[in-house]
């Protein structure tokens, strides 16, 4: 049984095994207010968790037959955000870290990850890439943002993502642009380790 | 509750705001299965983890009032172990690493952890040396082996208990031996890095 | 004699004690020939490495009143370098790894660092705001690009220049535009750490 | 000729590519004098750097044939320090280390380098196995010390060197002490973290 809970605590994101079993001893020598606590929050995070149906991303939302439930996300249901832009996004956690950055006003699709470059097959099948095609040809956005890492998966990501728009791209009658977001120097680059590529857009886009 | 969540798994040894955020996203998006298994582990360790009244580590146990419920965990019950020889650690996960040795086939006494070298007062309130003084007028071994750490914090800790000790030491009829494990060399350490008490321990304790 | 090569050794970038007298001890072990090989390359280094008066980096160079001594550097005597183009950058290594990229084919100028954030003065005396502010008054550029990199230093250092080169901006008959590297990704950014300038930056100069 | 001083600096003690391009820079562009000082020292240290042909130390000395030059090290030549221990270290600093402790006032051997792991035959022809013989036959010390690191390569060296002195230690008449550092737990060392071999000294070992 303790050693079931630590292999469930070793399924957690950047846990290894040391750190699993130090999560066992601290859970079987909290206070039971503590742990009920916890436990109760797990479940409720589960229970009032929707997946919004529009973007795919996790928000906090009422039981479904309340008044209280929402269809879709805060985002995807207001008025004020501007629709004609659409933000691909890799994960919560990215659409959460942009948000807190104010700067961008438009719609968000989680794509669920990016494509690794190892073990192809799986990944492909976690990623909404047949919901992002339906997304776009009922939302059809003016502009789609690729907000991918500047990593080799997340450019991986971001090449596949355009090759399977393009068929969209070239059949809307409206016409839908693909961006991406610029290159160029990042808070704390430093010349001295600057790559090419980097050092190509940060001179092509000076300011 | 997301935020309350999150709260809580800052509060599990060495997790800080980013990881606790990426737990809280983990569970949200978790299968139910995962999610319910979870939660039914952490509460069955609570329930059938008891605390040795003789030794005060965490041992798995039978419900309260069952037949299979044990009054000690089983190297305080167990026949076999020396009960001449008691060895005082810090922490469980100290206990469980010195078995996983296999060289010690004594008894134990689990201290809590170790006399913060800053907020001295409140540490020592959550230390049971109350606890260890009663079971050594009860146990009488004829020696203690103080196993904490090589650091400020472990020697600290191995004074004050030396030291509480002492009366105990110099009342009680038969010897009651107090040791320290060994200094010297440890795996890895490399000479050219090597502090004067090591290197002197290690001299003397040469063979 | 030891301790003070080894003082010596303490002076060189990102030297600590013990490396400095590790490498005390190398030399004093090292072949007779690596040890004269070294010392004729390290004074013929000096003696063959001028500072370029134009835009103030190193260059190898023969000797003073040779037939083969240079005036300037190859990038400030090479006529197919745009001299409309003035880079400014912090160091030596930072030329370095431009050129390495191969992207820019203007001139440049080495400031001799940047402004520290906290013993600002005696730092400002070392770098040639003088300097650059006569470059520009004989060279007239159209352009100057500000490369500093994108630390609170670089930031502060650009800055200062753009202070300083004020008056000049608005004296020139011709205009003069003084531009930043762009911000944005830079090759590794991931999303879920992405600061808001570098993503509002991001945003702005998608394509 | 620049490159090469870097391909020189590549073959100091752990300095890679970037930082030995820094040296070349930070050398360039330093004073004269502080450069005339570091080749004149670095000259020096090798000349008046003797290995002593008793114990392979490096020494500072005076020139050979001058009244101050000294046949042996000034720990050789010490009549006050105890001839019937010898010290077998890995290499100068291992050496200067344990001097620093002021725990040890035997003599020493240096034995120039631990046995590799790997390419094992290339190593064991710069390590001083012979000599060690040999002064062994001459100094006939009651004990040898084996002061290797507990790593790998130190205690296979010690191995090896207990086997290639076992001969010598039975046709020795009067005895042969050979001893290793004793082990245990060393300064730093967590309980939780400890090695069996490391627990069961510390155990063994306990006062």
């Amino acid at each position: 049984m303790f050693e079931k809970l630590i292999e469930h605590f070793l399924k957690f994101p950047g846990i290894g095994p040391r750190q699993a079993k130090r999560f066992g001893y601290f859970l079987a020598n909290a206070d039971k207010t503590f742990v009920d606590d916890l436990v109760k929050l797990i479940l409720e995070t589960q229970k009032n968790t929707s997946q919004c149906p529009s973007c795919f991303r996790l928000f906090k939302n009422a039981k479904i037959g309340t008044a209280e439930f929402n269809d879709k996300c805060e985002i995807c249901s207001n008025l004020n955000r501007d629709a004609s832009l659409l933000m691909i996004v890799e994960k919560d956690i990215d659409f959460e870290n942009i948000e807190k950055s104010r700067v961008y006003n438009g719609k968000y699709f989680i794509l669920g990850g990016a494509i690794s470059l190892t073990n192809t097959n799986g990944k492909l099948n976690n990623l909404r890439f047949k919901q992002l095609f339906e997304k776009i040809q009922a939302a059809r956005p003016a502009e789609i943002i690729l907000a991918t890492s500047a990593t080799a998966e997340g450019e991986n990501t971001a090449r596949y993502v355009e090759k399977i728009l393009e068929p969209l791209r070239q059949s809307q009658s409206d016409s839908l642009k693909i961006t991406r977001l610029g290159r160029g120097l990042s808070t704390g680059t430093e010349l001295e380790y600057i790559d090419s590529e980097t050092m190509n857009n940060a001179l092509e886009s000076r300011k």
